[in-house]
């Protein structure tokens, strides 16, 4: 008995062993990732795209070999705690998402998505769909085969392989009604809401507001969030995004001297992404159930502190002094009017710019294309009229002819990522859920969140959702802590008392 | 024939192809050791040293796989072009400098070192030395072991093999005379270029000198060097070094706003380093003979454009009137003052510090101590004494209970670098043989020098040394381009012209 013992322990040892170095490959990617959007000169480029492309296919060798198999096989015979139970299932995951791909396939995404992305970045600022279009073509192509693939080892559909990789157990079936039933209120919901605003007055800010004065106003905003400054560091970025691993977590924002309210926001959002990887469980570091949950958990992260916690005239009673303390006291940066500034509705053609009420019809009009795209029930010639369409129906934007600020203008589809858009709304419905619930069992909140004070909101997230990493499934996790899992009727009815109040 | 062609072609393509992938790891441990010194936050050291030390291991594996011994023993049988033979004669070195050692012990050297380091960053500061010397000895042991094995794969004594690693080719047996004469005059040399200086007036020059002008100049002065900005970057850390890939070089100095000429003379150093890297042979990128000669060669680099170059009076001449421009004009910031600076002689405890004349003394110093240790006849317990006793008979200080500044002044042991010291001077001598030999052949230089103009001399270097990468060996390059290999004589001889002036 104490012989077999042995033996089983060693089958779980060896696998948390592996995964470990696994994790400290991973690390290497995120820095240099990292390093790419935030430091590296342009010279640079073809030399940083070849190191990954190689640090790619070394995790994924890593994650095939014929020992993770046999482990994997020989773990089942033993006994386990249940969050070690939980361990093995992830890494069984991600085990199976690299085995049913060929390395070859592999490499080709990585190239293809590289040159893509080169591609884009000069064509985009061209307005030059013809051109662009065949690179997409590729990713498309790669992506179906990769979806197939996927979808085969897991028993999903193609599309539903996707959302796996980026949100672990999410399915079309939970959301797709949920989408629809949001793509047919908001288009009246904007109108309403821009009705309603056309009554309130709105004091325009102008700048300039020197970079060096947001910079400093935003060190004293993610102070306040409780941003741990011995563990990640804050830089500027072309897009702002939140990267790293969670005992280094490097996040960024950009600033424009004309609009310090987007940068402001930005940190907030990003800060709301970097609490989570800070405040991942400790003793399961390097372990696939140590990880975040997936992404539209992590959105729901960042915009529970931007949308719920900041975008909120609780909150401007404490960021509306400050930032005149920082960048001058005028007019305009009153609690009131900035709140107004911050929920303004304006529907346009950027998804990254929109407002949080149009924000969801952008994600939608890429949810229906793309799983379309990969059905391959329209093909990548068919985007640009159908974009257009789609924009007219929604948001009553015409894209006709304006590529670089329709089909265009996301960097996800040419860096072979699709599956992923979903889980931004995703995240905007789970974040509003959980804010009620947290507003239920913490009365005081909103009053300390207008006192910057905001130690007992992420001591809740802490306890409730972070320190879980990956140790319970999201739809346990989401019903446990909001007694749904994504509900558009309490989402649409958030959205109503905020933007017709 | 045409079979046997195709055949004995595919183990060297299946040899370039596995040495581009490895360095493409290797560019990964670049970047992510110089966002360790230059970015990471405390709290990131755990994390990065397990990362760095998974990816030491992969790299490891990657070289000692079977198949690469097997092609290497295939290629010996294909006609190949005597470059592509010195690209297998490389690769066969780093097969070999990895295939004797056993994984476990580049991971316990990995695991040792990082420790060391960390007991010394913190003991250092606390001139314990007790508490320090089991983690050296524990280094020390394994490099021992590390030595016997490398040098019996290379059929070299252990100290040879330890130099073998950072400077291909370089053997005790040629520079053991010239330290030797070096350690004989040296001495008496300084005592007469002090009594010489005594004559001469100085300046003080003065701060403070704000940082940001001081960067402001620095630039400047990069800028004439030519460094090239759209392939590396320069930043700030603790010691300044120079970093990361040849398309991305990645310089550092650190300020202080009570002493600009450490960082401007600094940066000039540094920018030798990265023009090295910068102009390395593009056609053999990624390939082991593309890469730089080791670190004599790297240090002959750095120190032609500091030593011979700018700690010059023809470079004070560009110099001091930018340095006026930049840090305002003052008594003191005149060419001949600034050079008299420059070239101070003044023995005392550090190695960093140090200026050109008394610099080989602490080098001699560490070699004579470091190979004793390696071959087992001194041990860690006598270095203090044995140190202080050097100091004293070299230069004059006492080092009896300053440890700090004595035996634990320098990073190399505890990160178990033994065998580099050597480089540093025999790089001073290197890079005046190629001075003397650049000024014959380049009568202009020193004017041009003079005014701030250094397309010529980095030109010559580029076509006689970089872009040579490693295609031949380090002795043939430098008889070829200086007539000689390390002449003490001729080095002492162009330090007395300098010195006692």
């Amino acid at each position: 008995r104490y012989f077999k013992e042995l033996i089983v322990l060693s089958h779980y040892e060896n696998l948390k062993e592996h995964f470990k170095r696994i994790a400290h490959l991973e690390h290497l990617s995120a820095m240099a990732g990292w390093d790419e959007q935030v430091m590296m000169p342009v010279g640079g480029g073809q030399a940083r795209a070849d190191a990954l492309a190689t640090l790619d296919e070394t995790i994924h060798n890593q994650l095939t070999l014929p020992q993770v198999g046999e482990w994997l096989a020989g773990v089942s015979q033993e006994s386990l705690s249940k969050e070690d139970t939980q361990n093995v299932h992830m890494m069984h995951r991600e085990h199976k998402l690299h085995s049913c791909l060929p390395s070859h396939l592999v490499v080709e995404i990585s190239k293809a998505s590289t040159l893509a992305q080169q591609a884009w970045r000069k064509l985009r600022a061209e307005n030059n769909w013809a051109e662009f279009s065949p690179y997409l073509q590729k990713c498309v192509e790669l992506t179906r085969e990769l979806a197939n693939r996927r979808g085969d080892a897991f028993a999903l559909t193609p599309y539903d392989s996707l959302l796996e990789q980026y949100s672990p157990g999410l399915r079309e079936a939970q959301f797709q009604s949920v989408f629809e039933h949001l793509s047919t209120e908001l288009p009246s919901l904007i109108q309403k809401a821009m009705e309603h605003q056309k009554n309130k007055d709105l004091i325009e800010i102008n700048g300039p507001f020197p970079v060096a004065k947001q910079k400093e106003l935003g060190l004293k905003v993610i102070e306040a969030l409780g941003f741990d400054f011995e563990r990640g560091r804050v830089d500027v970025s072309h897009h702002p995004f939140c990267g790293g691993v969670p005992d280094d977590v490097r996040m960024t924002t950009r600033y424009n001297d004309q609009d310090f309210m987007t940068a402001m926001m930005g940190l907030c959002h990003e800060t709301g992404h970097a609490k989570y990887e800070q405040q991942l469980p400790i003793k399961w570091r390097y372990q696939p159930v140590g990880k975040a949950l997936g992404m539209t958990v992590h959105e729901s992260q960042s915009l529970v502190v931007e949308m719920q916690a900041c975008r909120s005239s609780a909150y401007m009673k404490f960021f509306a002094p400050l930032a005149s303390e920082y960048l001058g006291a005028s007019e305009g940066l009153t609690a009131d009017n900035l709140y107004r500034h911050y929920t303004q509705v304006k529907p346009d053609y950027i998804r990254v710019d929109a407002d949080e009420l149009t924000y969801p019809l952008h994600v939608i009009l890429r949810y229906e294309l793309e799983r379309a795209l990969i059905a391959g029930d329209i093909q990548v010639n068919d985007l640009p009229s159908l974009w257009n369409e789609k924009m007219q129906a929604y948001l009553g934007v015409n894209t006709l002819g304006n590529d670089k600020d329709g089909v265009m203008q996301d960097v996800h589809w040419p860096a072979g990522i699709f599956g992923y858009f979903p889980a931004y709304t995703l995240g905007a419905i789970v974040a509003s859920q959980i804010f009620e619930t947290m507003n239920k069992q913490l009365p005081g909140l909103l009053e300390q969140i207008s006192q910057g004070e905001f130690e007992e909101f992420f001591a809740w997230l802490e306890t409730n959702i972070h320190s879980k990493g990956s140790l319970i499934p999201m739809d346990r996790l989401l019903s446990q802590t909001t007694g749904d899992v994504f509900s558009s009727k309490r989402y649409l009815n958030y959205l109503e008392n905020k933007y017709l109040a």
